[in-house]
């Protein structure tokens, strides 16, 4: 009997290092990750099918209509979504997933999969933020604005996840979650198989 | 700012070997643990204000009275209370404390401490239960028929509890409650300030 796997949900402000975070989870302790589809265009070195699904905005609303995407978002221009078979099978192969999207998806999610395990990434103070966002230099100031003013609105969801992990060292950070998510797969709501065979067992002593 | 400290309540079955468990988180970790009061005798060895706060049937009487015992329960022949005032110096004091009491007073712990952290331990099976029961020689078969009648009883609230832990391994059960409590420490729920920090901080970017 194979246990399913544990749904992870890491959102964080942008700038908070989740994608390198991410990224590192699946190197060390062989997490799967969940791939997004999107039609934003394709950054230098993402690849189709790796890093996200890329599609085009008709390929997107069918996937919109025919219920194929768990949840979905328009953030600034483009649409992000995620692929609910591509998750499902995954979890019934026992893979514990980690899902990178952005707070409302990942509260989409936690309405679909009640035993979801959600983390939220910050940078240590707002002012750190800037600072990062700034430094990547790979976006216009006023992009950069959108997302600080996107991340002012998101304060007010954090309280629906389940952890808030000041991301100020990577290999802290990268253990911490790694930790966590070890140990919420403990938890009893995601053990029926265990707690049943307990009860079974010893109410009939 | 000194944090709160963490209620963990641990429970399990009459020989599930709680008691050596809590006794070598202390032990490695230094956890506090909480004190009982009840109308049980003393076995040979156990110390008053150590082991339990160990009272006469008036004595309890009155601490019910005074709204003293954030829960008691009568068990078997004896009663078992939660004297209210010192669980509450010691987490002010940022103590995380151990509570090892029976489920029916964990529920009513979890009640008037949102925040608690529950786990149920078992052994492996009822079988080994049984044995371990007779085995410890310490009871006759009439109190061991009682407790395994009170296991039997108990599997029901076991949902209630957030983890449910199986002692097949002093080491690894004592190991692994300590990794649960590190990590239930860093939930949203349980750090307010941080969580108040990062709103305020984030909100006026």
């Amino acid at each position: 009997m194979s246990k399913r796997g544990l749904l992870t949900v890491i959102s964080g402000f942008s700038g908070s290092g989740k994608g390198t975070v991410v990224n590192e989870l699946v190197k060390r302790y062989g997490y799967s990750l969940s791939i997004s589809a999107t039609t934003r265009k394709a950054r230098e070195g993402e690849i189709d099918g790796v890093h996200y699904f890329f599609k085009t905005e008709k390929e997107f609303m069918d996937m919109i209509d025919d219920h194929g995407l768990i949840e979905w978002v328009k953030y600034i221009d483009n649409y992000y979504g995620t692929p609910r078979n591509y998750v499902n099978e995954m979890l019934d192969q026992g893979k514990d997933i980690i899902l990178e999207i952005e707070m409302q998806g990942g509260l989409k999610v936690k309405a679909n999969y009640k035993d979801a395990l959600l983390i939220f990434m910050t940078p240590p103070s707002a002012s750190v933020l800037k600072e990062r966002l700034i430094g990547r230099g790979t976006e216009d100031m006023t992009t950069i604005n959108k997302r600080l003013h996107r991340a002012s609105e998101e304060t007010v969801y954090i309280d629906s996840y389940d952890y808030l992990i000041v991301n100020d060292n990577l290999d802290d950070c990268v253990n911490t979650i790694n930790r966590i998510i070890n140990v919420e797969k403990q938890r009893i709501v995601r053990n029926n198989d265990l707690l049943n065979y307990i009860k079974n067992d010893f109410s009939n002593i």
